[in-house]
């Protein structure tokens, strides 16, 4: 058989490492040029294959693909823009199958979160009935942690680290202000429905009275007299207190705490942010002086502080995904197995797509403490690995030196509008 | 003369550097124990002298006194109170005297911002006076890089590293989502007065499109027409828009964006929530989705990401205050003498504190573009050596390692009590 192409799209919120993903699999598919002909990308991800925007990365440099190991972000662009199903919107499945034939594409990657692997999954069920046949592999990304089959997913291990790194520095600068200034401290990350962000926080706290004393779980309901007394003590009891607050925290009510409507001291309403509410609400009943800071975008952006074992994974999922459509397989997601936690060991395996689809991985409830606002000695297993080891870009003028790539366009065979 | 006892103590908000002026201090001190019997350090910052709760740095070991290079944070505790003058508060002055006698102290070393060298050049006025003559020696540290006489300030060039490292990140994130997501990111920096860090932000901004689009500071009037219709131009022009915003931009009518009302023991306003502000009201008038940060003491403590030049002058600037003491100097603070741009070369001076005390040293004007939004190439060649060369601490556990201290306490030998 003649050699196909390869369509290869980003897909969701971006991570520090979804490109070592990319660089995984555009260097193995280089290696396979006898099987894969050239890795067409998707300009903004999926978006790139419905209006027929393809990215040639045979133009780019060898050195080039390489610098995407070290890069953060979507190098070929990402969005967040779902397939609805096959019987709500045929049109668009129909327009994926007809412009993968056109460009003879006969592999599908698909580097994203439950969605994505969800799309991947259908794509590999409809593409023959559809007129022609795609080997549909999925790649796992996600912040969020909360992909099934794998036992972690690339993405996560990076912003784990820059969460950890962050409150146990904060901590150290609190500390030694507490005397006469600021005594609490909340630091709020992402994580909407799962914890497990927030959790690794928990690994800065090595030992008594380490930094973050307390954490807020998605998981666990929100009690403010539990809350604020556990705030009180710690401040009482080590001088300072800093917290680490997931996104995701609901009252018992069930709304998120970052919409509770609270209002400043000038009767503003507060703009978003659980990390304002939570410390304003101290201030308010406890009085003490607080700060507060929102990473946001930085703590999945921060290829400087990147987690290795989360690198050498990312990378590994993009290699594997080449390996298992050569294979023959289809419809599967390589998969992280973990084998050892002592020393810490994994290899590759791969799940059916089938089985990704609409299931969310929550912390477990033994990772919780009893408290509810820490990790377990359990959860410290599993997360500790996952950040462990460091794996520094490369710098010029004193910043790290990503690359952008040229993305070139394909050129157009169909050039045929298509409305998204 | 049989050798005396030094003093030291830190000073304001701590800085990711802070620490390796103490350890060059203190490494420095243990070469001379023939003229400097012990570093006593003041837990807490000058309110350990004025309680007598002095920390005794010989029970420090020569491995942890070298890993303060590598710790964020102020390893003795630091506080935020100033001394009153000597006609308001003579009491203060004379009990600083007498503990620095009781404890045969005869170098004094204050490591702090504007305030700090204040107070150390009135101590050396007055000590003589009040009955114990003292070598009062400032030692250089603020991350607002205000301070008069030096070139620039340990403690700014690892917060200006971190912020624009983590500009370029986000940007990189928000560029790979805009076709569907996040069109406008806005990250808040500290910055009362002066727009030094605010201007790091620039740095990240190499060639056109680069993110940061747009920097807002202290010094320039908000203006919140001209701004929307840069941030709309931005945005149409490149797809999205990165904004660096100072917590200290003020109103027309010369009032905070973001007034939080408290201010602390200084009398100066505490700030924070700038970014929210910010991007509200461009949601409100252009209706672009947007996301912000506040990065908070996670700026400051970085360091993680700690700029070399800056750990180096400032383990520098703490071995040169000692330099300057056993030299028979007195009311002086060592400094950053520039001596080349390319390649950037610096060298130690020294100045009087006498024409420290209340200068503020703010942006020139000639570092900000004629539209007020962006830093002149002048600016960057000032700044970029600031920001160039990494220096990684070690890590165990996937974390950085850095050293909390014993602080074993010097006997009392007043023991009385002093209300602060």
């Amino acid at each position: 058989m003649s050699p196909q192409n390869a369509f290869y799209a980003q897909s969701g919120g971006v991570t520090a490492v979804i490109n070592a993903s990319a660089c995984g699999l555009i260097e193995t598919a280089r290696q396979h040029s006898d099987k894969i002909k050239n890795v067409y990308a998707g300009r903004n991800g999926i978006i790139g294959a419905l209006t027929e925007d393809l990215i040639d990365t045979n133009q780019e440099t060898t050195a080039d693909i390489a610098a995407l190991r070290y890069t953060p972000s979507g190098a070929f662009g990402s969005c967040r823009y779902k397939l609805k199903s096959f019987e709500e919107n045929r049109a668009e499945y129909e327009r994926l199958i007809d412009v993968f034939k056109a460009h003879n594409i006969g592999y599908f990657f698909y580097n994203g979160g439950g969605d994505s692997q969800d799309t991947t999954h259908k794509l590999s069920q409809l593409s023959e009935s559809l007129g022609h046949k795609l080997q549909c592999i999925g790649i796992p990304k996600t912040v969020d942690n909360d992909l099934p089959l794998t036992d972690n997913c690339p993405g996560f291990g990076s912003v784990a680290k820059y969460v950890a790194v962050s409150i146990r520095e904060a901590g150290f600068d609190v500390a030694s202000m507490a005397r006469t200034s600021t005594k609490v401290f909340v630091l709020e990350v992402m994580g909407r429905h799962a914890g497990w962000i927030a959790a690794a926080g928990g690994l800065a706290a090595e030992k008594e009275g380490d930094s973050p004393h307390i954490i807020l779980f998605p998981e666990v309901t929100f009690e403010q007299d539990k809350f604020l007394a556990k705030v009180d003590e710690t401040v009482k009891k080590y001088g300072f207190c800093c917290i680490v607050v997931s996104e995701g925290v609901k009252n018992p009510d069930g709304k998120f705490l970052a919409e509770a409507g609270t209002r400043d001291a000038f009767g503003h309403a507060q703009l978003g942010g659980v990390a304002p509410v939570v410390a304003q609400m101290i201030k308010d009943s406890l009085g003490y002086k607080y700060h507060w800071a929102v990473a946001d975008y930085l703590q999945r952006a921060a290829r400087h502080i990147a987690s290795k074992t989360d690198v050498d994974q990312a990378y590994a999922m993009g290699k594997a995904a080449v390996e298992l459509a050569l294979d023959g397989k289809t419809a599967v997601m390589p998969t992280i197995i973990r084998t050892s936690n002592t020393p810490y060991q994994w290899e590759i395996g791969y799940g059916q797509l089938k089985d990704v689809a609409n299931v969310e991985q929550k912390l477990p409830e033994n990772y919780i403490t009893d408290d509810g606002f820490g990790i377990t000695s359990a959860c410290e297993t599993y997360l500790r690995p996952l950040i462990t080891g460091e794996d520094y870009p490369s710098y010029k003028n004193g910043l790290p030196d990503y690359v952008t790539l040229k993305n070139a366009p394909v050129d157009k065979i169909l050039n045929t509008p298509f409305e998204i």
